[in-house]
């Protein structure tokens, strides 16, 4: 007996485990404290508690469950502009001496000029030229050190923090919500999705193989003998709007059941995976809070959400207003 | 005393099970039952081990463990024709009363004649055009249900076994081994993406998101109200010879450390996983048994491999002698 007694003494800390796992208590944790309760919250507990329970009516085998989130201004602000985009012009400043041309050239021209505003009055062209400029002509392995690099040294203009530290702590805890509830979390950004790969798993906890974003043209060569995978200056995908679906067909093959967004450019993604059967969850969040964070909608130029806000009331999405329902919106806060 | 009793009691199939997972005499268990003893299994063997003893010298961490396999003459057979192109050919069939002018048009004329041969003559061009006509103007959905219902019917023309029969019985264990062992197992076929993916999930336990494969154009619109996404006639991807690193950095983002390949369509895609830093793992599947399978390599037109066992003998890869190093091919075998 006693030796039973013993092996029991070791199982002990299994059994405490396995109690945790079950006992109502720990089902009571709140695992989304920076949110604040009310009707945003309610729905994305009432939908996990829904696709969760075994022998319901709206349960969800754990493989069907995929959750798709929209970066910039989902995930991580975007303001004054995109993450990526204040990327690209500090590289371009990096990268100016060895393009003397780039002296008589827009968008460099201004921008070297510290004249922003001037440079992306070309609108996408001129974007799509910086992005170009800056983000081939390298391999996969070197431009991902070159933007973790950037974001361990980089602040942001208003704030003066990281950029990884401009993440949404409501959003951070929703992701891990919804992994520990069984789901596989996917990012569908309309931004690179090898600069977003750069910082996904150690920011997000979503791996390298979970981000669907835009890309360039990408050569696999020889270089000194060693095989690279060279960046090249084409566009090869656009992962925004009616792109995000066709995105999500193609690294996921699966039709999502849930998917977060905050404008326009996710509408199409919005629309894909909450017209599916079953039970389905579809999520705007709203810049309502001119003071913690920016506010905008409708007129932005940067994260535009006008048919999106329309859609959402004629088709009951949830719509966060980032004022009312967040405890916090980011980490940093006090 | 006693309600401890009995909670011990309710413990002990916990118990059994954790001491299952320890025990030496569990990890001596033979995980590749159909591989014979020999140099090729050990390769194997010893790979798995050093990736996984951790604090090892060749330790990986589990993230990092991505091992990526071809289909097509990898995972199962492609003769006589690649089995895509068998549904192809059976597709075309069933829609030429839809298509009375293919009476008059190759590829199709040919094959309704029941002259796969003539059809074929073409080359890559009869292909496409098979393909284009037979895999595009519908939704992903209904081509997932069509794939799935030929798989259901059709029959090896040889064996007269169903499609998803002809896998190879070693290369399944090595799947599941490899997984058990903390790996995520990834497709990577010239095939097309949502052809593999129809059967991938049921008969490899690759999940959609784990297949990476060449692809059509696809486009998000609505149809009838509801959005769809419709396959068009476009390649998009060609996921063969250098398209496999660039479709495994696309999908993926980690370059792999492990690749099982069979044929010269597989060479860069080996090569980009073996030229990584660390312990990495390359093999090849060659087709040396004419009696259980088919026997071919340098001179065949499917599933060549010449370049590439030049290449597996000089960087030491391990090729597998199917004849030799397989007890069983097929599951089906006594």
């Amino acid at each position: 007996m006693e030796s039973f007694l013993r092996i029991f003494a070791l199982l002990i800390p299994i059994w405490v485990n396995f109690a945790a796992l079950a006992s109502p208590a720990a089902a009571q944790t709140d695992l989304l404290p920076s949110w604040n309760d009310g009707a945003s919250k309610q729905a994305i507990l009432d939908f996990v508690a829904g696709v969760t329970a075994e022998g319901g009516p709206d349960y969800v085998v754990p493989e069907e469950r995929i959750a798709v989130f929209d970066n910039d201004g989902t995930l991580w602000a975007e303001q004054p502009l995109y993450f990526q985009v204040l990327f690209a012009i500090d590289r371009a400043k990096a990268l100016a001496p060895q393009h003397p041309e780039w002296k008589d050239k827009e968008p460099f021209a201004s921008l070297l000029k510290g004249d922003v505003k001037s440079a992306l009055a070309g609108g996408e062209h001129a974007i799509v030229e910086l992005v170009a400029a800056t983000h081939s002509d390298m391999t996969t392995e070197e431009f991902n050190s070159i933007v973790k690099d950037w974001l361990a040294r980089a602040r942001h203009p208003k704030t003066q923090r990281q950029y990884t530290e401009m993440t949404y702590q409501p959003m951070l805890e929703l992701l891990a919500f919804l992994r520990s509830s069984g789901f596989k979390t996917f990012i569908v950004t309309g931004g690179g999705i090898e600069f977003v790969r750069a910082f996904a798993e150690d920011t997000y906890g979503v791996p390298p193989e979970q981000v669907v974003g835009s890309a360039g043209k990408t050569k696999f060569e020889t270089r000194d003998g060693r095989p690279v995978l060279m960046k090249e200056p084409g566009v090869d995908f656009v992962d925004d709007k009616a792109g995000k679906p066709v995105g999500i067909q193609r690294h996921i093959g699966r039709r999502p059941i849930a998917a977060f967004g905050n404008s326009d450019g996710d509408l199409q993604m919005l629309q894909w995976t909450c017209t599916g059967s079953g039970l389905r969850f579809c999520l705007y969040v709203h810049h309502t809070d001119g003071e913690r964070e920016w506010a905008y909608d409708r007129q932005s130029s940067i994260g535009r959400l006008d048919e999106g806000l329309d859609q959402a009331a004629a088709n009951g999405w949830t719509v966060v207003d980032m004022k009312k329902d967040w405890k916090k919106v980011f980490g940093f806060e006090k």
